[in-house]
C-alpha cells in the first residue's frame, strides 16, 4: 500500500487550477491555446524535478516513464488531460493527471519499487470542444485516427491543429503511437454523473463505458407566410422535429435502466417569428452499456422521424454523425481498483461510465480499468463543477494503490 | 367605368420588376437599397411625365395627387410599396403601385375628371426585413410610430435608417403625416394565400386584416453532460419547447376556422450534440378575423408554455413581442370595391386579410379597403411568388373602378 500526501496532493490540485483559472473558480484552458501551454510547461517541471525524462509525440502527448525493477515488463500507463472545456471545472482531467503525478512523487519520496514500469501521460485535446472530435490525441496513439486528417482540423477561427501544436511549442519527435506492449493503462476521472452521489459513495470501479450512436435528422417543408397559410395547407419542418424531440425523451423509457437520449442541437431556418419553418435539422443520440439497445434506439429515432414525416407532410433525411461501441474493461484492471478501494476501505460501487474518455481508447490496445470520483450533483463541463478534496484524495489513492497493485505484479 | 390598357400595364410591371430583378424572376429590392433608390427615381419620373408633382416626406414616403373638379373635396389615396423582401416576388407590393400608376395614366389619357382628387402613393419599407418593423412608413404617417425612434433603426451591418434614407435622396422636406382629412384609402396586393384560389377566384374583396398576437416562451433547465446523466436527472429546456412547438400546432383546430398559429423561431442554449439544452426560447404567434379568438389562443400559450415546464422540471417566463387588433375595413370602400369587381364581370369573393398591410395603417385614419389578387399556390415572400398577367390586371381594373367610384362620389 502507498498513501499519497493529501496536503500536497492539494495543493498541486489548486497550482494547477490557477492555469487559466477563472474568476468563478472554474478553468478556461483550452486544448493547444497559451494557457494549455502554460500548463504543460508546468507539468514538464514537476516531471523533470523527480529526474523524469519528459516525452512529447507528434500530437503532442506527453508521457514520462518511472523505471521498474524487471527491465522486459510492460509498463503500466496512469494519466489524463490537461485541456478544459470552455468555462469547465478545475477537476475534468486535472485530477487524473495531478493523481499520477502524486503517485510517481509518492514512490520517488518512499523510494517503493515495482516490478513494471509506471508511465504517467497527458493526452492532447480530450474535451473537443476547440477542436473535434473529442479524446483525439488517444484516439491517434492507439491508431483510431489517422494523424495527418487530425493535423488538419481547425477550430472556429479557422486555425489548424498542426499550426497551433508547433506554435505552443508541443509538436514533438517521437511517433504517435505504442513503442510497445502495456501491461495495462488507468485513469481517475470524475463521474460527471450522479450515480455515485445518489448511492452515498466516494469511489467507483468503473467496469466499462456505454456505447453510444448519434445521428442527425433534417425535415424539409414549405416557407409560407405565417399568416395568410391556413393550418392544413402547411408543410411545417419545426412541428416535425418537435415531435421527434418529444419521442427522443421517451424512447429510453422503454428500453434499458441506464438508457439515455438526447436532443442537444436544433437549427430551424429561416427561424423567423413570420415564416413558417422550412428546414429544421436535429441531432439525436443514444447511449447504453448494451450495443444492441442502442441500436435498438437508433432504429427507433429514425422510424419517429419517418412517422413525424409523414404526419406533416414534409421531406427528411437522416444520417449518422458518430458512434462508439460499449467497452467491458478488462477484469484484471478492474479487480485491482476494486482490491484498492476495499484495502483502503473507501465505500465504492461498480460502476459504467456514461461519458467517453481516453481509457476507452486505451482499452482495444491493453487492459484498462477506471477510478471515478463523486461529483457532486453530477455537474461537470462548468464552473459549478465540484469535488471535494476529499473525495478527490480518495479516488486519487484508489487509483495509486490500484497501479502499484499491478506494477508489482499483484494483480492476477 | 374606365378600362387600363392591359399592354401598358403589363409592360410597366416589367419594367419594375427589372430594377433590383434578381436571376431566377424575381426581386431583390430591399428598402433604402440603391435599388430602391433607382425604382424611386424611375417612379417618380413616371409621375413627372404625367405632369404631376412628387412630395417626398421625411420618412421617405412618396405622393402625387391628380386635382378633381371640387378644390373642397379630400383626396382619395392609392398604393402600395415598392420594396421587396430579400430574393421575394415582383407582385408584393409593386403590383399595387403599379396599378395606382396606370390609373392616374388612363384618367390622363382619357381625360376623364373626379369630384375627389386621387392622389398615388409609395409608402417606405413596407417589408420590414432590412429595418423593422414592417409597415413603417404608413405607421410612421399615420402617427403609430415615431419617426426619431423609427430614424435610429438599424439594419443588420449596424447602418442608421436615417442615414440610409439621405444616403438614397429620399429624406423630403414635407412632416410625415396627413396633411389633411382623406375620403379613402384603396390598396390592391396579391393575397399570399391560398383562399381564393382554392375558391377559384381572381379577385378579392378585403373586408379587414385578422389581428395577431406574437410572444415568446424562453425555459431554463439544467446544462449537462448528455452521457453520464439519468433521464429522471434532467431538466431539458428543449424537450419542454417541444411541447409548445407541438400545441401551438394544435391550439388553432378548437378555435376557429380561420385561426392560424406559427412557432417561426427556436434558439437552443449550448446548441452542442452532446449537452442537455440549458435555455431554449421560441416564439409563437396566433391570428384570427376575431380579437377574441387570438386573446384565447395566447393565453393557450401561456398555459401550454406552463404545463410544459412543470412537466420537464424546468423555470420559464414569457414575454410579448407584437401584437395587433384586428381591422374590419369601413362598408363604403368594402362595397366600392365589390361593385367595381361585380361591374366588371369579376368572379371576387370577400376575404379576411391573414397578413398584415399599409392599408390597415391607413384604416385607423380614414375608411379603408384592399383587392387582393389571386396567389398562385398561396406563395409569396419568394422567388416562387405567382399571379398571371391576366390575373394581376383584372386586380388592377377593380382598384381604378373602385377608386373612380369613390372620387367621384359615387361610393355612399
Amino acid at each position: 500500500m502507498v498513501t499519497l500526501d493529501e496536503e500536497r496532493f492539494v495543493d498541486t490540485m489548486r497550482e494547477q487550477a490557477e492555469i487559466g483559472g477563472t474568476e468563478d473558480g472554474g478553468l478556461h484552458r483550452l486544448a493547444l491555446s497559451d494557457e494549455d501551454r502554460e500548463v504543460r510547461d508546468w507539468f514538464t517541471e514537476q516531471l523533470e524535478s523527480l529526474g523524469l525524462t519528459v516525452r512529447v509525440d507528434e500530437f503532442g502527448n506527453m508521457f514520462a516513464r518511472r523505471d521498474g525493477t524487471d527491465p522486459d515488463a510492460a509498463p503500466v500507463l496512469v494519466g489524463s488531460h490537461l485541456d478544459s472545456q470552455p468555462y469547465g471545472g478545475i477537476y475534468d482531467g486535472a485530477l487524473g493527471v495531478v493523481a499520477a503525478l502524486e503517485l510517481l512523487r509518492t514512490l520517488e519520496a518512499e523510494d517503493v519499487t515495482t516490478e513494471h514500469p509506471i508511465e504517467i501521460v497527458n493526452w492532447t485535446n480530450e474535451e473537443g470542444s476547440r477542436f473535434q472530435p473529442a479524446m483525439q490525441g488517444s484516439g491517434v496513439w492507439v491508431g483510431e485516427h489517422d494523424i495527418d486528417e487530425q493535423y488538419e482540423r481547425t477550430d472556429e477561427h479557422g486555425d489548424r491543429l498542426v499550426d497551433e501544436l508547433e506554435r505552443i511549442g508541443y509538436r514533438g519527435d517521437e511517433p504517435a503511437e505504442p513503442r510497445e506492449e502495456y501491461e495495462a493503462a488507468l485513469e481517475l476521472h470524475i463521474e460527471q454523473g450522479p450515480y455515485l452521489e445518489l448511492g452515498d459513495v466516494p469511489v467507483g470501479v468503473v467496469t466499462g463505458v456505454v456505447g453510444f450512436f448519434w445521428g442527425a435528422t433534417t425535415f424539409y417543408g414549405e416557407a409560407d407566410h405565417s399568416g395568410p397559410t391556413p393550418m392544413h395547407y402547411r408543410n411545417d419542418a419545426l412541428v416535425a422535429a418537435a415531435d421527434v424531440i418529444t419521442q427522443v425523451r421517451r424512447i429510453p423509457s422503454t428500453l434499458g435502466e441506464r438508457t439515455v437520449g438526447t436532443v442537444g442541437y436544433v437549427d430551424a431556418e429561416p427561424n423567423s417569428i413570420n415564416i413558417i419553418p422550412e428546414e429544421v435539422t436535429m441531432t439525436w443520440g443514444f447511449r447504453d452499456p448494451s450495443d444492441e439497445v442502442v441500436e435498438e434506439a437508433r432504429a427507433r429515432a429514425v422510424a419517429e422521424s419517418e412517422v413525424a414525416a409523414e404526419r406533416e407532410g414534409v421531406d427528411w433525411e437522416w444520417e449518422e454523425r458518430m458512434r462508439s461501441e460499449s467497452v467491458d474493461f478488462a477484469d484484471k484492471c478492474v479487480d485491482a481498483v476494486q482490491g484498492a478501494a476495499d484495502d483502503l476501505g473507501y465505500e465504492n460501487r461498480r460502476i459504467y461510465s456514461g461519458a467517453g474518455h481516453d481509457a476507452a481508447h486505451l482499452s482495444k490496445f491493453c487492459d484498462t480499468s477506471m477510478v471515478f470520483a463523486v461529483s457532486e450533483n453530477g455537474k461537470s463541463h462548468s464552473e459549478e463543477e465540484y469535488t471535494s478534496w476529499e473525495d478527490c484524495y480518495r479516488a486519487a489513492n484508489t487509483l495509486a494503490n490500484a497501479a502499484v497493485r499491478i506494477a508489482s505484479g499483484d494483480a492476477a
